[in-house]
């Protein structure tokens, strides 16, 4: 559904840019489960703009939990969070209204909403209402490392910088989730001087976040239209700038055999595993046991302050646009901490369908 | 849901390769739709198996249409398409039984049905299943053509060949759809022979399947979890062998800058265009206007004659395994027309929730 | 959806009354549930007339299992059952094309669907296809067997005869599974006479079904849009004639005082029960260990021999009816094991979204 | 889904009646709907108890729209709209703590919750939730207004005072809508009388409120598991203390015979109606073009002040309870526009998936 994501656990998003706030409503979780703050916050602080050239606007992200919640458990019904915005500048849109930003939703949005659409900072598209997700993923997250799953994120490219991949086998999820600029090797400084680089050129730049499942039981998922490939790809592909989906050898099948690339089993005291994980933990749309790898395409953020050809929606006429405001050179950083929520979300839908609700406290 | 696809329109599916039957269910569709069976037969003789090579299984694919069709149309119902399965060897996989092949779901399918799946084949993970997608989509994809929305796929890549990207602002369908061997530029025999060769190795090979949906009206998808590329991402992933897909430049973003990869757009006669298209026809999750534009990372058949390490899932026991029975040592030219028809589905069934059932008809 | 009933299990249905066939998907049962053919023949058997002056026409049921069960279990994958339609008289239904038969689907139908209907015998509208439900909840009925739930109907009401209710606490359903016309006084004789009686004046008559289940855990269902009364009343509503649906007390609440009906509880040896059953098994839409008890109000069969006023909807102009061809004067007893089986899905569906998709072989 | 209501125009509700806050999201809205502060107001104020006896616990129902509205009008996005909670006895609560109301569902919520619940107040299963939906109800109800269809309840039974019924084919929906207290005769007084006769009692007492829908298009709903009577019956018994549904004659259909029942078509200057509306609007599950008519039984309030048997859920003893705190002796009137607002979901989601979203702006 448009706004909702699950089946089981559900997820259920609202908010714009400029509006009064954004949140999101988790359905579906057992009582029981510990909701830390801290968590929350540490999760909020990780999507948050540093002083590398990202955004200027800062939110404080100050989120309510204004239900399901209980004496700081989850009581089993919906818990909504409410994150209100207050750093707007809305006049920085009205100076370019109707001049729909290339690459951007200004366009659709006007067309699709007959032209009711709030514009003023790309509305429910803007990147700020994934600060309700990823406040909303922490919860989901801790409670699955409680049972022995870990999701982890890292920016693998950033525009000409490349990261490690993970090893594919063993993810380095606990080294990722440590860092606030998360890479595996060394290359955060080189990351950062591309981003302000194209920030200085009054450009942006894209990238490719990659993401690690570790600990998922064997069986989770479906063969046909609920693989653990299409939920995931579903849930990432909603992440603004998302352009593509892999995982494990993803694309780099193409061109290999059968021979070169094929995962062989082989088991030990009774666990079954593979040699290698081209894969990425999936066989069939069903998780294998070995971690679940995928990379996100993430396109440069649209929004960039060199001159571009547009239409006015408004008058329907040809115009130039230039665009002032607050915007990222690269959101592939603060992209991370999002598909990690977003993941996280699906993985423990997965495992509701699979295990029952109460899979996460029992 | 598991077997079923979409909201307003779906598609059911059912069956396993060595059982009965297989089929699908069409539920949504309006009353009035010409069902050609002429195109049903069309569609599934472009996905069986040619003499190069490629499996020498041989299904007629005789289709009965047991419900939802009066008279040549489409009286409202359910469309249930049975195709009973004929050329069965089932004994070609009692051989091997219980040695889970390296790459397949027939792990997987063990742990997670308790060990009583129907190993016969791949049972309901076979490619088999596809046909009854195929005849399906033929259905749709007929209607969808009355109102003007046109989708093609092609071989884009076949091990180290490649075939010409889709002009992504005016995708070369027509072209595409005409030949038996999909592709744009002269580049069949080399596929083919690539194909051989692999099979002569004993080994298979990947590839890629690029797809183009033309015609489509702004406005038809949703900005968070029902976007364009999320639905169309999680029904190409269903389709065994898909590891990963792409709008647009996809990947290819990755390293580029956003003044470089905008698309800008532009009026003329009251119609907004953009001149690039590498958004693939999509922004913010909704169309706009312009060709949907994808692509498909296809990985090689997994099942090969080369001998391979595995398990052996009911003794619990390593083992060698050398796959006989009938396979492609490539499944692109295959999946072509498969990706043809999900995307049919998908494209068909946001379009009923956008402009309400009687859209194909009306 | 449409022709699709449930969450995490599944029932698809399809077919028209004079088509090729009827048939039903069922999809989410685990892998290693026994399918028994002859459970499947007996409830057919339940529901087809017999010879006290319902229909006369006498269909075979005879059903193939298509998929999803392999060496007589379910492997985990859709069960598909498949059901032709053999006794069809279509030309009975000619005679009076076009003429809309007064509180039936055939007016409305010929709206919905563009004028393209499969106008015979009441089409997908004709409770022909409850046949195919009746197969497919054999499977499901069995299952919650194995896992001591137990569902029973029985007709507690014919026209103007009447059955004892079931006791709330402890209600009958050996009793009435066991008979071929279910009740659970001595009042079949009786029942018939009105039946028959109703008949030879070209007329119909309504009734009752009450339906009962015993051993479900505590906790089955969601307080709000997933209760277990609205899970069960949207099922039971999809069955053609089934205009009132009620829990426990039901309408007889209406002027009753709460310390005439609340249910006390009380504990022995840890475990809880209601001294009285008024609520039917379920607070606050969540069952609560006790029968769930629940009613259905059932309306004469529409079609009946006598002259009526009605419309021509090819014409548009107004016109008599007098209906030919067979059919029943009273449809309660052949809806009891209906109405049984729609409701093992959905009781099953609701095990399986709180305890997980092995929860009924586990 | 547990608290997301509609397929295509989705509701979601949260918040417990002690947390900080109950809300609602309305999902799928087409840009371009008029909001009413002032319709919302209206509806809320009608939901809130007056001074006869009901309970003491008088909320402002302060609401707050935090999302999906800009500018006075939907904005295409989901509409979010929160009221706090702020008269708040939660001390009442407390004195009983693990008393488990009879008929009440706190001991199903300590069971499903794992002993998480939030037990103040009936927490998510309180009456309060409803004024969520009353306040977003308004939105749609005035929604549907501009497109000509209308809904409307009255409280047609209390205890043994009771109210003439609809006029089925030509139902009083202004002359009730129109009423603080909505009856059709003069019957108020003596309902309130007996309300507040029962609540001197230490009593409480049920009833039934009847709804009408008039104005809805031939051709809404579905035939199977999407009916019009299935999709409200869903809904209807998700509001707390309904335990019966009926559409048209309901239960009085079960001693009826077919020739005295069956509505006859006529058609007058190419439009069709029906003389009778016995069927409440509905053939086949589909709307026929004349009212939807429905009943709903409500039972008694459960939290009576008069001492009654129960458990202690925490210790797992008898126990005896006598319930202090703010309780309505009759909930009949105060659901009435609960009734009213959950109608127009269903009613707006079936019209949205049969036209499309901007059915109601278009």
């Amino acid at each position: 559904m448009r706004n909702t994501l699950g089946h089981n656990l559900t997820l259920t998003i609202f908010g714009e840019s400029h509006g009064a706030a954004i949140g999101a409503v988790i359905d579906g979780l057992p009582g029981g489960i510990k909701v830390s703050e801290e968590s929350i916050k540490a999760a909020l602080a990780k999507r948050r703009p540093s002083n590398n050239g990202e955004t200027s606007r800062v939110e404080k992200d100050e989120f309510s939990i204004i239900s399901g919640v209980f004496n700081g458990f989850t009581n089993g019904e919906p818990v909504t969070i409410v994150i209100p915005n207050k750093d707007t500048h809305s006049n920085d849109y009205t100076v370019n209204q109707g001049l729909a930003r290339p690459s951007h939703a200004d366009f659709v949005a006007h067309a699709k909403y007959n032209g009711f659409e709030d514009y003023r900072g790309g509305g429910h598209f803007s990147g700020r209402i994934t600060a309700a997700i990823v406040a909303a993923g922490a919860i989901v997250i801790d409670a699955l490392e409680v049972k022995g799953v870990k999701i982890g994120t890292h920016i693998e490219q950033l525009g000409s910088v490349k990261d490690a991949r993970f090893n594919a086998t063993n993810p380095e999820i606990d080294v990722v989730n440590a860092k606030e600029f998360p890479t595996i090797s060394d290359v955060s400084d080189k990351m950062l001087k591309e981003m302000e680089s194209a920030g200085k050129d009054m450009d942006s730049v894209g990238g490719i976040v990659e993401g690690a499942v570790a600990g998922l039981p064997v069986g989770v998922g479906e063969p046909w239209f609920s693989s653990v490939e299409g939920e995931l790809a579903n849930a990432l592909f909603s992440v603004g700038g998302v352009k593509g989906v892999e995982f494990g050898l993803g694309f780099g099948f193409s061109s290999a055999h059968g021979s070169e690339v094929n995962d062989s089993f082989s088991v030990q005291d009774g666990v079954v595993t593979t040699k290698t994980n081209n894969n990425g933990g999936i066989n069939g749309g069903i998780s294998n046991g070995m971690p679940v790898i995928f990379r996100c395409a993430i396109k440069p953020t649209p929004s960039i302050a060199k001159e571009q050809d547009t239409v006015n929606v408004l008058t329907g006429e040809n115009a130039k646009l230039s665009i002032v405001g607050r915007h990222d050179p690269a959101i592939v950083r603060r992209i991370a901490p999002v598909i990690r929520a977003i993941t996280s979300f699906v993985i423990a839908d997965l495992l509701s369908v699979e295990f029952g609700r109460n899979f996460l406290v029992k």
